[in-house]
């Protein structure tokens, strides 16, 4: 059996990470043919040759478009900046191939719905790389609230911080810029909003704050440039079945670097998870002698799936490229006809929509159903 | 000199709380004359001798008001359930006692009112019970802002969480029932309210919502009674100065028992804060090299004024009454003249005034300003 | 009923802490008589007048031997330092009172050999000021180890850390000379070994390694001075059934301010402790599905024996000096002929022996039994 | 340029490891040519196969010598039972092959040296698989003490704790047989051995203890053997330089999964680490004001070498697996001339000294220098 034909589209941050899953995936899982590395496309031919060689792709390309005609490839990897992502996840599928693109969408709400409509007309594979849902200790989680583990969800918030603009001495540059996206909301509040999701369902309705920590920002030529989007959002939210929820994201939170936090509360218990300590979260279930209650930190372990295709042992720990093999893995089983736990471009849009809710919710100051 | 005659308006868990800081203070603090634990009243007479001799006051009584005509008495503790704090306080200030009362006001806002224009109107000392601003770790929060050592802030979070409601098979009880009041929102966020206003001064505007995580409960007999108002809370804020806030209370949070928790995130830094752990905070600086920033736990030590008077050595740990200590120290240095540390019946009536104005903003369902 | 007579001897950092239990512990505990401040004795006449008013005693002396003849006092505290421990609560126990003397009993062996044997002949209640035995959590925990919770305990740790001597820098003072001890072993080690005692029993045999992580410190003169004792000691020991365990103590930690680490480990699950977070344990129990197994982290709660005699409510914490006021509850039960949970003359006896033999151990290089 | 030729002995739990090092290198480090994965040995020729076509390799054999004479192969991968390893490492070293061999050494101290010799003989790279060491946070770790960050070392403890051997309950196996070594210390405590070497050096002299939790486990046939071996051992150690230190290790210990827990005192600080938590280390410096000093939790970042060539973003956090792939290209780089952080067969053979020493320690109930 021959694997897939990969083509890839990028090679910086999550570029080198599809390479990455790609190049393990086989061996990992050990249950899928090995995906043959076909072609990488680059901003230009001399980069694309040395990247190729670097990530172990038979060849190479300074025109992206050449991938679409590729009959070898069956899969393109999208993972050029945001801005990008809708022209070429919509060529490629038009093209009859499978797509794997990196979150966001795009930054305008017509460009994602046009990637989901191009996606439901080519009949192929479209999901988006929103890899945090893939850990087992969210599959776990999802798994325990299915099981009624800490009965009937009630209340959830969730927090994603980093402090990458956290400095206000650093240089204005395009993240600042209002056309590159809301801000904290886009860049960012999509990744918790996967995990609601998956674990619950989307917002039905939603108000949001949302704030600059620094109004303007050092410019290189001495002077200084106003900031035009925001680094801060706060949005209180009601999910499916009314339960109330608390979406946070901070990109100017210092000491933060990958924060991720979720607390879950139900009539029976609770579950506490934060992605900086990915390979652990905490249980709390109401039952037992009141004495010994408390919240249980568990460590990952081969018996939470798929963490046992990487490592035998408990509490060795995956990282966060290994979240992307799995979903590589998924993305796979998708192809293959199989039932796969990811996130397609028509859940992918669902996420865009609350996202633009949400800042709709803060320019009109007040509650919009999504 | 004699110490102050000290009145005592209830035995319960606030008020034992109050006679144990009533008996320590001297002793721990070395710098004020000892109290004299004149008389206390409880609900019958037989209860208030008993009482009076665990506790150590010389008389006792079962009408209140026979303590607003005793000489011997300076100040009086109002201890009792919030609905009789307007009444008591006010008599007590009429009376031309200093009063120190428990939190919150009054469930009524015309209530809260009326005892801030008694405290006024009397020239007495009239102190509400927010004990959680006493602690040295939040003292020195307050210090390290001041100093800048986290630059300028602009957010906030503030979790506060137990679980005393969190069971659904509970019987239905007062706390309920909308006479009460809102729910978590005047049970509870009173004191991250008052935290908030020490260390960044009152909310300007807000908007709330609120839920009920269970519909209804359990009665004795059997049935099940609709539930009156909200365990949960969520609150957007916008304090003094523009600075963005998110405002979390839950009553019906499993696992939680005492949390009430810190994010603030400035310009320079970041502070951590858990009540649950109450004698430590955590605190990143933006500053050095990067490959060893991150947060230090700090534990309370004797350089964190007042911890020095309780204990000499670090990290032994300070528990939940003696912050009442350290209140009733300020307490008597607010009589005595001196500046204290202390929130007021005019800071009191502040947050009461916010919690109203959430209510509203959910009935509302916009922004209210404060 | 009239209270017990008190007579403090000492009024520095555990003599305050003696004071304070002794005002605190009727209004805490509510079901013993309010013991009465006698008399307190200090170095001179007019730091003792000025001691006894700041902590409520009646009378003061610059004589502690006047303590022994007053026939108001039943109970003495001596709180001096380690030296004067033999000569005073000799005479004290002759004199016929109560004895409640601070750890260690004394430097040489010989003198806790007499302590030991005083209280024997007077038949006086004679206790040692073992606090952190008194922790609710350690309570609970010999309860769990009794009920089997972690099945047949086969491995202790327990490491004792501080930092007030971790400062190369800082001037050579008296618990540096041979005369003070052993140096971490006795000044130390001997709180590690209450907590075993009532845990475990005594250690069977014992081989430890001692250390002086600085040859010599500075002194006022501008020069150096030799370190005399060890402020390191590491031991393997085997507890009585044979169980193995390791004791670490070193008072030159930098970075840890009150550490008492536990780790007791099972046949069926494991217990952490460490008290510089005092109102928490961890428990783990190999049982259920193990994909939800995990050490859960338990907050002291009323139902942990007697925390509920000092707060109400869950998860508020108590503090260091409340350890105190338990210890002297069970000091007054002893005296009033109840079953008390204390360390007394002839167990404290014990825990110097095993110092003893540690030292030899250390000197001799081999194993010593107890 | 054409990349090693690899051949890899042994597909079981390190076997996977190595092949996902071998083919994740070059693209994770981009500056080494990619491994050809040449062939594969497993027990028998079907095994074989069907591991190649998982893995990645060309070809397969039933019989690991064939990869002795194949002359495309360059390394060899050694991960077979310990037992194995000498036979198969001095064979691969003779027919003039690099080889990689998982650790430890061998049963027997003879076969460890007869290795180490091989090794000097052939001149080859020989290198064991002691991965932790290649923890960017061990790294650093090693960085901050050269550097003097926490001032001359006096003190370490390192404990090394699981709990798969922890159920009483669990059949007999041949870890408990004494023919597999001595239990937890050659099982297990070569890990400790292995860090300690890299940061302060081989142990001078120790004395061990060592226990058998379990004095017999079950049979299948449903009877008990007794248990020939130790779960446990604790070990006093004088390390080169005269720091003492304490290593423990317990494979029975309930609720570890993967501990490893470095605690290290110096002069300036502390440094604490737990492999639990591998992407993150404690950090305390005795500079600064008192009131702000802690123990600072670093995540670790791109900053942390070589943690940038897996991802840009800090806290992201890498896995077990990612460790081999660093400890591969550390093998490259040796194979290339480079220097090289790896521990070749001469230092696994000091470590393998240290076990045999402490094994002797015990039976012998004395120190023994190494």
């Amino acid at each position: 059996m021959s694997g897939l034909g990969i083509g890839l589209i990028g090679t910086g941050y999550m570029g080198k990470c599809h390479a990455l899953a790609w190049n393990g995936v086989a061996s990992t899982f050990g249950d899928v043919a090995r995906p043959r590395l076909v072609s990488l496309a680059e901003v230009d031919a001399e980069t694309a040759t040395r990247k190729a060689a670097e990530l172990g792709f038979a060849k190479s390309t300074g025109n992206w478009r050449d991938l679409l005609d590729d009959p070898d490839i069956d899969v393109i990897s999208v993972t050029t900046p945001n801005a990008f992502h809708a022209e070429m996840a919509v060529a490629a599928l038009e093209a009859g191939k499978h797509v794997w693109c990196e979150k966001p969408m795009a930054p305008a709400l017509v460009d994602a719905e046009r990637m989901a409509a191009a996606a439901r007309r080519a009949g192929k594979v479209a999901v988006m790389g929103y890899n945090y849902i893939q850990n087992p200790v969210i599959r776990h989680i999802r798994t325990l609230i299915q099981e009624g583990a800490i009965g009937a969800v009630n209340h959830v918030r969730v927090e994603m911080d980093e402090d990458f603009m956290a400095d206000p001495q650093a240089l204005f540059y395009w993240k600042s810029e209002a056309s590159s996206g809301y801000g904290a909301l886009d860049d960012f509040a999509v990744h918790p909003l996967s995990l609601l999701s998956v674990l619950f369902g989307h917002p039905k309705s939603v108000i949001a704050d949302m704030a600059k920590p620094y109004a303007e920002r050092p410019t290189a030529a001495g002077g200084a440039r106003k900031v035009e989007n925001h680094d801060l959002a706060s949005v209180l939210m009601r999910l499916e079945g009314g339960v109330s929820a608390v979406l946070m994201a901070n990109r100017s939170a210092w000491g933060r670097k990958s924060r991720i936090a979720l607390q879950i509360y139900g009539s029976k218990g609770a579950i506490l998870f934060d992605q900086e300590r990915m390979n652990e979260f905490e249980l709390y279930q109401a039952s037992g002698r009141s004495t010994e209650q408390g919240f249980a930190r568990v460590l990952t372990a081969p018996a939470h799936k798929p963490y046992d295709r990487f490592i035998p042992a408990p509490g060795h720990g995956l990282g966060f490229n290994d979240l992307k093999i799995i979903e590589c893995r998924e993305l796979i089983g998708a192809i293959q006809g199989e039932s796969a736990h990811v996130i397609d471009f028509q859940q992918g849009l669902r996420i865009e929509q609350s996202v633009h809710a949400m800042a709709r919710s803060f320019v009109e100051r007040r509650w919009i159903d999504v």
